[in-house]
């Protein structure tokens, strides 16, 4: 793929900034060791490497980690380790004309550090930022190489294949769905009747999805799949539940948190209040109980897995972890070759066997595009996965990659974090 | 230990019974298998291996699977298989003198199959049954061993140091504190300040203990335990959520279902209600999470484990793995040396390094007791674990039992469970 944008690269060495974004996941850190061990490698073109304490707003707040006083195990360590090392933020940076303040600071702070190279870990957002940034530095002649590193559990990012965190997301809830639907299937006839497990997804369904690979035949768990991208007919979706339970004697059921009326509203928004009146907020799967129960009498049990999800490495996936690893290699190696306002991104080659390879686009095709479930991967009475997305969604979960463990736990790493020494007198308010 | 009861021995070979009983577990099938395959190394004295679809319920129904129809690998695929592989119920049996009929029946059904030996699988209720099936049995001079085999992942069974599936289930829960945990902690000062999770045991805390397994210092998660032994302080925990968040940044809070209110009423029930004005069933985390927000407006989280903890074979305990099977193959060995109504235990011999062996007490010293978590193993404040409660806990969380995978999903095995022929004319009316 072509270049988009080239720096006038000096051919001094320049120092490089890296920070985690958004929610994280169980491999961003895969991806942080990615970067780091290859700018070592790199050291012709890479100085000191900074890591954002708490991503971008450490780099506002000039909070900047030096990674140089991390020990080679720990970094080799965050390759086994989830949630985000360095801090992350859900911090979004207004638009150019809104608040420019913020970018000309973020820029003050790179030119006080010697930072040309600047590597953004995240989602769409994320390389919305990274492409205004290059834009404004190249407006004030600064010259710095704007990197995104994809990540997002959520499975939105567009032209590549998968995005890093998904496939181990997406492994827990089919291999939690599977074994819920053996505990329920053990006691149907005497006991709980429908079990709802609530997964991450506000506007895409790929995560619901994953639950799907759990069942490969009608009576097999799970049962009945409520995405995003389908409308939630109540009527149709009751009616579903009681074939199931007649059929087999029980029904399971994977909801998106992003399930919704035609009309847009969250299922989770549906009215359950508190003892003091205020609305519920999350919990579709006892809203979806509830429903059941109200229509049917069923006996219910219901599961939300909220950070239990994301944050689980312990069931990571292999593909997942090395795909990780794989973009933050990359992205150190598209900057040090000059390439600028790029995203790297995963190429499927082919299915069966599964082959993938490294691209990469512009970040400009990357920022706020959102990649939905398409319709050809549900079926279609909207309640279940099609070939066409197990054959997608099969690959992305394969391999274990498991963390080493000490004293029955896994043995996680942590970061000392120790922060480099300002070089401004200026301050930042958030 | 001594026996407590000897049956009239025949010596000729009668068949055996294996029963499943109450809420399943991640190595119930493990004590299944353990139970299985000694039974195939007594052939002199075992002749035919039934088990119950869906535990006594298929006693009483006369629906007896043949175990001997299934193959070798189904049955050591049983060790690694979470759930109730062939059926579990919560079916209590009431009083000799309230319902005879019953125990009549099952001894009706015991004697057109030549039963002579019965194992129970299950809690405290399970070894209430399986006594006065012995004692009934004795009083009709119906010759009949009865076994009990520990499960259950609440722990409280008397006299046994700890229960099989109880290990599996802390393991889970432990290891899902200290990720989520890691996941708040990454984010914290710019989004989520309170994550909440809930965990199993209404009556005894012991797994919620377990995630107290995830840190060693007060800044690491989790920083608050809700036990059921504890009555519930509203004032004293909010105070203490504020002194974490002020201290550490963030709150991790560990709930078991069962934390209640000093008058004994769960937090669970305290007032929820959906948009049709029933009373929310289960969720205590939802309640605890809308407190901290009344209280000090801080974003939150929650998730709720439901089945996905005792269901988690994928991340199972070793040591419970082994427990488990050691159980099955005790109560069988047990059987065959003429010892009747008596319950394989744990005895822990030393904790640092762990070593245990196998006793086993008279049914009627378990039947109907709960072992709750004593008070020196929770800290003054109520909050949290004591070392002596981690040194009793970490043993049993001790070592990773994988199952098998293919195509990145657990090969768990499901049993033909092909039904003896009937030989009574006789039905049962559940």
């Amino acid at each position: 793929m072509p270049k988009t944008k080239s720096t006038a690269r000096t051919t001094a060495k320049r120092n490089a900034f890296y920070a985690q974004s958004g929610g994280v996941t169980a491999v961003i850190n895969a991806s942080a060791c990615g970067v780091i061990e290859t700018a070592t490698r790199h050291s012709r073109h890479i100085g000191k490497l900074y890591a954002g304490r708490d991503g971008i707003v450490g780099a506002l707040t000039e909070s900047l980690i030096d990674v140089s006083r991390e020990s080679r195990e720990t970094l080799r360590g965050l390759r086994h380790t989830p949630a985000g090392a360095f801090g992350s933020a859900r911090f979004k940076l207004k638009g150019l004309d809104q608040n420019r303040a913020e970018y000309e600071r973020l820029i003050e702070v790179f030119r006080a550090h010697d930072i040309g190279y600047f590597f953004y870990n995240g989602g769409n957002d994320s390389m919305d930022t990274a492409l205004k940034v290059s834009q404004l530095a190249s407006q004030l002649g600064y010259p710095i190489t704007c990197i995104g590193v994809p990540k997002t559990v959520d499975n939105d990012l567009p032209h590549t294949d998968c995005c890093p965190g998904f496939g181990s997301v997406a492994k827990f809830v089919a291999v939690s769905t599977l074994e819920a639907g053996l505990d329920v299937a053990s006691m149907a006839r005497t006991s709980t009747k429908v079990f709802v497990l609530e997964v991450m997804g506000r506007h895409a369904g790929w995560i619901a999805a994953a639950g799907g690979l759990a069942g490969r035949k009608p009576h097999e768990p799970p049962h009945i799949i409520l995405f995003p991208e389908i409308p939630f007919d109540r009527e149709r979706f009751l009616d579903k539940v009681k074939q199931c339970v007649t059929a087999y004697g029980y029904c399971v059921i994977v909801v998106s948190e992003g399930a919704a009326y035609p009309d847009g509203r969250f299922l989770a928004d549906a009215g359950s209040k508190d003892a003091f009146g205020h609305t519920q907020l999350g919990g579709v799967a006892p809203v979806v109980a509830a429903m059941v129960r109200d229509a049917h009498g069923y006996k219910y049990h219901w599961a939300v897995a909220d950070y239990l999800q994301r944050a689980a490495r312990h069931v990571a996936s292999k593909v997942d972890v090395e795909q990780a690893y794989a973009v933050g290699k990359a992205a150190m190696e598209l900057a040090v070759q000059g390439v600028n306002a790029v995203m790297p991104i995963i190429v499927r080659q082919s299915s069966r066997p599964y082959r993938w390879t490294l691209g990469h686009v512009p970040l400009s095709a990357v920022a706020n595009q959102e990649r939905k479930v398409p319709r050809e991967y549900i079926t279609p009475d909207g309640f279940g996965i099609t070939e066409a997305c197990r054959r997608y969604l099969a690959p992305l979960v394969a391999g274990e990659a498991y963390p080493p463990y000490r004293d029955g736990l896994p043995d996680y790493v942590r970061v000392k974090g120790v922060l480099a020494r300002k070089r401004l007198t200026t301050e930042f308010k958030m």
